[in-house]
């Protein structure tokens, strides 16, 4: 990605995001969480609105949509500031599914359709939704086992299929469905007024923050016509390889946030506390998660800025972007896990009390391992691409 | 303990309680998941009435109260059936906190107590409590912080404090509170009518099937006799320490059920489902997983079973009975976290839905690694006698 | 097995063992690692002598032949204290592959054979090896790869191959020499001194303490007549199958007991060193590092002992016997790496100078994680006899 | 560090050096693992020449003294490839303890110093040692603990104490000895043939290609005069501080490499072999150790090249580079060890065998993780540095 903001003064819209998600995210972060108010569209709208008030709209966004126009290396900056809230990516229009659906239109919509869908999106005017995985035996990890299909008729195309998991459906003004043709699966716009789709309902996952939810979505005849292809016929996968190198960056980077969060609250709650004679703090024991943490923040870190990086040099198509991105994905979800684990469990009993926040990261947190590539799906992809070129 | 029954009919009994799970438990147990039923003292009545009915009600109170009086040892094969779902322990009168209270009451109470406490107790008539724990800066993992005080007057004991963390509390019948007295820390047995103690209300812990739930406790000018007094004036850490061996062992015993239960979804999941061209069994990296999770449940097993044996052999309070079942819970706390994240991990996006059980087993058994000692406590105070065994 | 000994006085046996190997063995050890002393048979025969004298040899021999004959829980007992010295297991005749030679003869032998091979094995009188091992592309972890053939002829069966690899080829008395014939894998009783073997030189492995050394062997025309058939022709892998568990429970055992010696040396030490103003003992990362060791090693012992039951119980050609050692090998093996490590570690820079034993410890061990079965090898095993029974 | 050879051709130095290794130092590194050939100052001599010929000698030294001037940044790049043999970093001067020697002579020394030590030290005439570690009780992991003496006289300082693990030494042409004085920690600059200074010879420790090894030595009455006063008197610690960042950062550079190196020549083994069927490279437990590397080579990178940044823009002194340069050898030290791990380990039998290599470098490294602190000093302090900054 090449910025264009021209000289960004980094440091002042970080320490702006900060100041925001201090002040305006985590106090509505508590209600959610302690009064388990719903993650509503209302709720996205208040934040979103005090967001663009902030200045901290639309890290992803061309600033001829309203946004910042980040590269994937200064995203690295911002969006560990607004990663610290779970709401943050959402209130600053950063969060999956949009933030991969921007990218993937930005690249591959033709003008009409940037128009219709990335000018709304990319402001917040609207949510949207990739409809990608299905119920076995459909695409799961595996993408080659695309059930979905998209039949040409005279009068359009015909999609039937079923999908889950659909991250956003519910409240989403469109669909990004993935369906297989005569031609290759191929990407369709699909609007969610179209008689033809249908959310049949919220999926309870553990990660319980996402505006939209991840749905159950069905396509039913569903009619569109050709402008409603997204790319060309037959490119899908290639599109949603190029998606996915952002899309797992900006993933480990929101979660990192979140992660460094948890730690800080965690070293704060040990230095407080005392037992066993003397603060909490100075045992070893505890030392020794303190310690494992800052570590491996650290190094999710230099793997993320790494990502980033060849993300910016080579675009997120190139092979070697793509690996890092793989490679930081997988080594980070595994990081911020263990890190948010540790703050749980130096909190005591508190660390499982929803009370303490730490608690409910910790769990939210969970699908982070398996969404956009489990981890051992990872490792296999970058061990056989390291064994190739062994050869 | 030595074994009440005579000659148990273990592999029997284990077959019914095996039978009893399946039929009568699991379908409580979905219901609870999937449709978040709640874990209600009329839900605990209707299974513990299903599992009087199947003779497998009362594992750990003695025949005379109408249970089975079974070894440490008989314990350890019986349970692990019960425990195969989370609501098993409460139904068969064998979980946290009333296991531990009817083991302590076994040893500690007078003729008169345990008419009144150990007899309704052991046969599900009632439920109890343990209030020990105290909000910051008072007892948590260190017992020597204990700030709850028992004041002796002439018209009896005055009982003031806070409690949180006390377990089963909401709907208990009576609760043994721990409390400082001129003679140090004293259990005193506190009926819930008793006008000086007020249940607070629940804390909102990730563990949601406990009956009861975990409670903030509030003892004011609570007036209690001579009577009120659980073994003598001064013993309660004694006794706190001989509670804790029996009561980490079958909390080992019923989260490594569960365990094995989630690993065996996880193995069905993975022969059923298809990727990449083949079995998900087929994966090498799934192999790795469902190999760890095997030997993770053998050590944990080859563990608790030592622990037992101990127990039975020495006594609960013996010095050795005591690390081994540290040793023990040390382990298997992790081991038990392990395994369910690794079936979680297994089962894809589904892991982290709901209806798929595993998620919520995870979520429920966070605690496990903090309840009745932090791991970092326990390896603390297993290094610690270790050292001391080698100056 | 079944104890041929009636009422073994274990815990007499075991102290005498203690006190063979404090008094006899750790000085010759002391020699072997600080002063380089080679590991020869005279050396052997010296410490077997002295075994003899003080009534611990043979743990694993029939008493018929001048030995114990323990059952395999017995072993566990007992081979856990000679195990505390690296040359332990030599001393008394019970190290690979004697030991598991020893086991196959008992069973596989016909009177003639058992009078020629096993009675002077038995006795420490000759060592014996095993070729089965081969250089790629023959036998390695997959036994099917067998590449050494034994052709029948009219005057006799006729051997080639290339054996490495080859445990205590150098000096060995015998052969059991695995060779493919028409009619499937078949063992062979092949004298060292048939001018048709060959010991092609030791290889320098990271084990040196092994009498006779990992060699190359190479079969040329070997000529051996009927009477040299071990089993029946064609069972060598079934033989092959029934030596695994027993063999790799003795492993276990005998490297357990050096890990239990090296933690107890690391703890000694750090209860004797101080550093940043206190016993490097009162450090919670060291602690953590100590308690981590018991912890491993208490699992440890749960596993071989429980693997030593089904022997007994079962037989070694058991399938849950033969499991149950495949689940404590996997385990025992990276146990036995990580408490010789985290001994290292515990002995600061001392722990890399091998005059504190402890690193020769640490080198010694690495090829147990490979040497019968790979730990990945095992897991790989584990997992599809798991998966199979969820089908 | 600023970069002293303007516009460095990165590229065609990498590229140089790695020639350079490859034809020159890995025959020499096969005779001295496979043929024992002793790592002497003539071996040293005959590869240092040779790099000069190349022109990769000197990346640390300054061009006045012909080096390469190599900026922390720089050196990253250049001593990766290098890293590559055991015996790269000593080819072109750029180990233990004269990388860090140099950096310390070039911040400390005085110009008469600078003459007399750092340039010959520079260019490979002469190799130095630095006499900072002591026996128990004095200066090892807390430097505060330092036992050795320096006393003031009329006629100059007498300087008395014992070291060890003074590596190097044997063969050094002078050493940088910490002694206290009356005014605190001092360094001083002591020839080799001072006759107050005796090299009481070599300790055996696992690592055994250090030329002149790490030695015991003694000071008695060892008169130096105050031009031997390297930097001021009582500054010893403030250097040593600063000395730290640079020196673990490049110890992490070298192992690396070398580990890159390992974890290669695993993936070309498991490429060429098969077993149970097919390649061992398409067994997912063996993908699973691949990958596992690959994180640890990605992430240690960018650990390290982070440290290499701040160490540039900040100095070596600074809090925050000291902290970088800790968090990258408390990951790395422990990430090495694993890659080199996986693939003794992905080299089956053949990984202990010392004529793979790969055996000899897991045992060469397992200083690594003590050397320059211990990976759990370094924990500890990580961890009270982040806890002081929470309060």
């Amino acid at each position: 990605m090449t910025s264009t903001m021209g000289a960004v003064d980094l440091t002042g819209l970080t320490d702006r995001m900060t100041e925001f998600i201090t002040e305006e995210v985590l106090p509505v972060e508590r209600e959610v969480i302690v009064d388990e108010r719903p993650v509503t569209d209302d709720l996205r709208i208040q934040l979103q609105t005090a967001a663009k008030r902030a200045g901290v709209f639309g890290p992803l966004s061309a600033p001829e949509y309203g946004g910042l126009g980040l590269t994937a290396s200064e995203l690295v900056v911002v969006m560990d500031a607004a990663g610290a809230s779970l709401l943050g990516p959402t209130a600053v229009n950063c969060s999956a599914p949009d933030d991969g659906n921007i990218d993937l239109l930005s690249h591959a919509a033709n003008p009409e359709q940037r128009e219709r869908y990335l000018t709304p999106l990319s402001s917040g005017l609207v949510r949207s939704s990739i409809a990608m995985t299905e119920p076995a035996p459909g695409a799961g990890s595996d993408p080659s086992m695309l059930a979905t299909t998209a039949e040409k008729t005279p009068t359009g195309w015909i999609i039937n299929g079923a999908k889950h998991f659909t991250t956003g459906a519910d409240g989403a003004a469109f669909f990004i469905c993935f369906a297989d043709t005569a031609n290759g699966p191929t990407m369709f716009l699909v609007d969610s007024d179209n008689p033809g789709v249908r959310v049949d309902g919220r999926m309870r996952t553990l990660d319980r923050c996402v505006t939209g939810g991840h749905c159950r979505v069905t396509f039913v005849d569903c009619v569109v016509d050709d402008s409603a292809v997204l790319g060309e016929v037959g490119t899908a996968m290639l599109h949603a390889q190029a998606r996915l190198a952002p899309s797992r960056l900006i993933f480990c980077i929101n979660w990192l946030g979140l992660a460094v969060r948890a730690h800080h609250m965690a070293g704060r709650h040990i230095n407080s506390r005392h037992s066993f004679g003397g603060p909490i703090a100075d045992n070893g024991l505890a030392q020794g998660l303190i310690a494992d943490s800052e570590i491996d923040i650290a190094a999710s870190r230099g793997l993320i800025r790494r990502a980033a990086e060849l993300i910016d040099e080579q675009g997120p198509a190139a092979s070697e972007a793509r690996h890092s991105a793989t490679v930081a994905k997988a080594f980070v979800a595994e990081a911020v896990w263990r890190i948010l684990d540790r703050s749980v469990q130096l909190h005591g009993g508190l660390g499982v009390a929803e009370d303490s926040l730490v608690a409910r990261f910790l769990v939210e947190s969970r699908a982070f391992r398996i969404y956009e590539g489990p981890t051992e799906v990872l490792r296999w992809s970058i061990a056989r691409r390291t064994l190739r070129s062994l050869r």
